[in-house]
């Protein structure tokens, strides 16, 4: 008889968070000239669920690594994720005031050290990836900052956000393009954290490719419930306006298939990353459930 | 009898630049979205003197290794720099149109792009370094990131340009802090060049030091020279304007020191300099040479 224990997802995530959090608050310490490190550690430690660190911690786990050796990884990935948000936020790019409640900041810092504090973070990314991984053969750690690069640089994020700024205000965007931006803008860096906790672990590049698809589907996946949630939930369930999309005739997925085929779309999608993992067993609980979290969502 | 064949630097230089020049061509193709692409490439084809990847490669081939070993780093050095400038040069930073006669990246691509095209560079020279370098242990690769990282994030460049931007318009500037902008915001990368060198060719840590403090003197002496040339030079020799420096009212070392005594400062850090490199024999001529560049320039 198997008795299956019931995986308490809720419990995990907040564990992992606060692993991440302490790791992430002993990363950067405030010394001379004092500015960049205070605006670096401000959006750095402004909050967030920390599901990119946690997905390449739990993909570490899962293929028989340790969370010690994929630690410096995540920091790194939060990092990365985090000087996207800051440069995304400037007046010469999409201009926004608040995140998650918070002034951005270069409303705190100014434009100047906003840049200087993104270009910061991003550069400690590599470095501490660099000198503060462990246990892990150097060959390894050099895979994973090729990983890490190509999903922020121009053939990743960067690329993305151009695409984003060129479509602005277009009315013609196609389903190509969305899902360009899409696949660049988020689902680069989400595949990039799984990947690079495989690859710390180990994994053969047979093993990778389904892991591949599990981040490339929960990305997408990811993103189709978000773009219904703008339609659907109200405002106070969001915690931000909702119907913004609709508002700025922004193209989203809802806008090509209607509410319920990106329902089922993403349903499916997330049935295909589940699927991807049937090779772990027991120990694909974290990234199963992860997987389940992300369409019943309701915010 | 020994002949000492009279070393032609203006060959050396010019020959080593058309090898650079080639490199960084092949680095970076243009593909969708091409306008990232582009734009990153204007900058980095934009000309210039090439110095920091020739330190870099010559720095490497003094200490025994090869030319090969060395490329991928060189060119992320002048990504690097590249980035710096572009960066800098933003209407929220130094706000400058024109850099070596060409418009700077903003005002041909726009800031958001700018910004992108910096962030796309510094990411490029992390994955150069590590998915391009060959016949190098993986260590020593993992070694040249960090050196590199910390020589553009907040404990280098960054954090040179944070102080600096501190310190615009202020009438009391003291030597500490001029001289912790310049360590920074130009020390620190020429030392990395070095460096990296020395590490990719298997230096040992002893023999490091001097090549760092080499690396130190003539960027010290690089700046010196920079600002007493932008007082006796003309506008014609230096190509810009001359005499900015003292319009701005910007402490520089002729303003601590007078005009003769920065002068001689230069000429006993470019002699400190050499003398770090007598272990290295008629090896060294590349780096004794382009110390002696440095102040004997006239713009």
């Amino acid at each position: 008889m198997i008795t299956t224990q019931v995986f308490d997802l809720s419990r995990y995530l907040s564990e992992r968070q606060s692993l991440v959090e302490a790791a992430l608050d002993r990363a950067i310490a405030v010394v001379y000239p004092e500015t960049i490190y205070e605006s670096m550690r401000y959006s750095l430690m402004a909050g967030g669920k920390r599901l990119r660190p946690i997905l390449c911690l739990a993909t570490c786990e899962m293929v028989g690594g340790t969370l010690e050796m994929a630690m410096p990884t995540a920091c790194a990935l939060e990092m990365i994720h985090t000087m996207s948000l800051i440069h995304d936020d400037l007046p010469a790019m999409d201009n926004d005031d608040y995140r998650r409640g918070k002034l951005t900041n270069h409303k705190v810092y100014g434009d100047d050290i906003a840049i200087l504090a993104g270009d910061g973070l991003l550069t400690y990314a590599f470095e501490y990836v660099a000198a503060q991984t462990q246990n892990v053969p150097a060959e390894r750690t050099l895979q994973v900052i090729v990983q890490l690069a190509q999903a922020v640089g121009a053939a990743g994020l960067v690329g993305g956000q151009v695409v984003d700024l060129e479509s602005e205000g277009k009315s013609d965007v196609t389903i190509e393009t969305l899902s360009y931006i899409h696949r660049h803008k988020t689902g680069a860096l989400l595949e990039a954290c799984v990947l690079s906790g495989a690859i710390l672990a180990g994994a053969s590049d047979a093993d990778r490719q389904p892991l591949s698809r599990y981040a490339q589907d929960i990305g997408l996946a990811f993103q189709i419930v978000d773009d219904v949630l703008d339609i659907t939930a109200t405002s106070a369930e969001l915690g931000k306006s909702a119907g913004k999309d609709l508002q700025a005739q922004k193209a989203t997925y809802p806008s090509f298939w209607g509410i319920e085929e990106s329902k089922r779309q993403a349903n499916q999608l997330v049935a295909d990353a589940k699927a991807q993992l049937a090779a772990y067993g027991d120990r694909a609980q974290p990234l199963l459930a992860i997987a389940d979290y992300i369409t019943a969502r309701t915010h």
